[in-house]
């Protein structure tokens, strides 16, 4: 297990241009600003990025944080890099993220990689030890049973945090308790932008990106902003909870909460529910995968306690329903759960893609969950249900369903 | 430090015919219904109780639990017990309480004693080794000092637990989380019978003890209904937070809270809030006093999911203001803690009396803060404000009180 130690503790950052990476880079400037307190400096050691549309950003990145190494994965990037940036180390493709995943000199990796590169960057560096934190879904979503025996089995004992909100908010209640004397999680969902429109209205309105990425709460990435509003989100996190805490889906509960203040909460046998609220800022739990188990000062707005007399904090909490069908996308991930085995990675690598082609405008809004719903019935058709710990087949299902869901959205979805 | 162990836990109860240790002996049935599960058998080897009113629960309680010593401290009492229940040891006065309470035979004595004889309990305890759940408001209102240095000072590391809700709340807030981090606390306060009410309504209605029993959330003894409704049970809970977790003043927050659904919170100087959610009920917290750092099966009805697609659950916050004149004994009891010294003392001994003149309708609701506010003007005046270490102080200090307010209600506000 990785010790956060007085000194240099060196961070690699996977996906450091991304929305995950640019607030990892803000926590890593607040806790440096107080290097004289907490006795440790926050040192960037690699960052990995995609390609050329994250240059700009990079380049400022290196000239800011001094990283060793840089990792770029599309082709044609690395070469082009170098040439403007020639002072940094810069390494290729697959094999440059596995080296950089793998480097002896990080002490945590933050993996907020998309897809299953990052699936594969996670299995790297538990092996090599390091502390893990992650956001990619891929990594617990498709690879959850393969990767929780490398984090509990192996010689290191690494540990992987969650660095999303709901993940962060159980972990921080778990802390200090009986893990077996756990009755339920309890997942928090802020319903998603269209929370308040019914199954009709959405597809009378028939929303564009644009209407989508008005989410309510947050301000996050397109993708996760569009699965916010299916609520794959949700579905999603269930299947990470499931793995990462090895909890039955009986013991995974899940409820509206609008206001997003409460994170999520673990009730415990005895009727005590132990929660996590704080602002609705993916900074928090970022910070708290660096410094766990410490915690450190972060500049916060949000308290329980309003400040003005006449004024009234509400917090709200309802019933999810799984049938609703505006929430289809919910009820598939759970089903794909439910059924087990590759079943999760298919149905994840399906939403991708239907989400992407969403987002560049190819497919409408109400065709996500048709199209991973046909994923989903014709990876049943080939009965290959039963998982047998081949990681390969993970990788392998994800890339066939890719390829497939595509040729569906260009041949019947494509508008 | 008392490690509960499998196989028998020996408890005795002080104050075991009141409403916490009827709850108490509720919570060792439902414990000793799981005997099979948890490997543990909780055993009753001592009760006490005041005097002939409580004969008849008494009787009971031996019946069902056959405890090994029954301390009596009416002074009429203890022969007449013996009369009418020969098998018991019974044991009379304050040395027969003092006895009980230093027994070797229990592992965990719950004080649930009203008053200063509550406090020599506690500190006779925590002196023997034993693990003291307490509810006694004296035990860190008047010698919070005193108690947390024989609690950590002593051989035995005694466990000192809270039992009432909100405190059991930040204990279970703070367990396995780094507590040189915490930024504050923040007790909630549910606003008691007449939050609803300004101060020139309650004026108005004079209200009886009829009125201020109808408490919205808890069902409770009279005593503490009647000082939830005054608010003062809140600075008592301030007190006792600012000795038992060794806290400035500064770093205790209240917050109305009117539906008693989160009994208390943390708040963590990275912005992270862990808070304590659960029903109203004083078992919950008991069961945990005496289960911790375990938590076994408790009947529970609350959870934070509605069951039905309509149903909404609200929590609200709002400020609490400490100078809003309906609840001036709320601000009588943080400023008795702001002085410091041996006031608390005086103000909580002052308050038991005169609530308890209100309680058998000698005074009016709106006399209780002028009788408490005398006796603090009056203990100003003598300039002993310094705690010097003698406990004797205290108990002097509590009983001159006691006389000096019961004189001026006698006196001058007796109707």
């Amino acid at each position: 297990m990785m010790k956060i130690k007085d000194g240099i503790v060196n961070v690699t950052i996977l996906g450091s241009t991304g929305s995950i990476g640019t607030q990892t880079l803000n926590v890593i400037r607040n806790l440096n600003s107080q290097k004289k307190m907490t006795g440790k400096e926050y040192n960037v050691v690699g960052i990995a990025a995609k390609g050329k549309d994250d240059f700009g950003k990079l380049l400022d990145q290196v000239n800011e944080f001094h990283p060793d190494k840089v990792a770029l994965f599309d082709e044609d990037a690395p070469e082009a890099f170098r040439a403007i940036c020639p002072e940094v180390d810069v390494v290729a493709g697959d094999d440059g993220l596995e080296e950089l995943a793998k480097d002896d000199k990080a002490d945590i990796i933050i993996n907020a990689l998309l897809g299953a590169i990052g699936l594969k960057s996670t299995i790297c560096a538990l092996e090599t030890g390091h502390r893990v934190g992650f956001a990619n879904k891929e990594t617990l979503v498709a690879g959850g049973e393969f990767v929780m025996k490398v984090a509990k089995e192996n010689e290191y004992q690494s540990e992987l945090l969650p660095i999303d909100s709901e993940h962060s908010a159980l972990f921080q209640s778990m802390m200090g308790q009986p893990k077996n004397r756990i009755k339920r999680v309890i997942i928090t969902a802020s319903g998603g932008t269209f929370r308040d429109k019914t199954y009709d209205e959405i597809k009378q309105m028939n929303p564009s990106l644009n209407d989508v990425l008005k989410h309510p709460n947050w301000t996050m990435g397109a993708k996760i902003t569009v699965d916010s509003a299916t609520m794959m989100n949700k579905a999603l996190e269930v299947i990470e909870a499931h793995w990462l805490y090895a909890l039955p889906l009986n013991k995974i509960a899940t409820v509206l909460h609008r206001q997003s203040i409460l994170h999520s909460a673990v009730e415990y046998i005895d009727g005590s529910i132990i929660g996590q609220f704080g602002e609705a800022t993916m900074e928090k739990p970022i910070q708290f995968a660096l410094t766990y188990p410490d915690r450190i000062f972060h500049p916060t707005k949000f308290s329980l306690i309003p400040e003005e007399n006449d004024r009234e904090y509400v917090l709200t909490f309802q019933k999810l329903d799984r049938y609703d069908p505006k929430y289809k996308c919910f009820d598939l991930g759970l089903s794909a759960i439910e059924k087990g085995g590759y079943m999760p990675a298919v149905m994840n690598a399906a939403n991708e893609i239907a989400v992407n082609a969403f987002i560049n405008g190819r497919i409408a809004y109400l065709d996500i969950p048709k199209i991973i719903e046909q994923a989903m019935i014709d990876f049943e058709k080939t009965h290959i249900t039963k998982y047998d710990g081949h990681i390969e087949k993970v990788f392998l299902f994800d890339r066939l369903t890719r390829v497939q869901t595509e040729s569906i959205i260009k041949m019947f979805y494509e508008r």
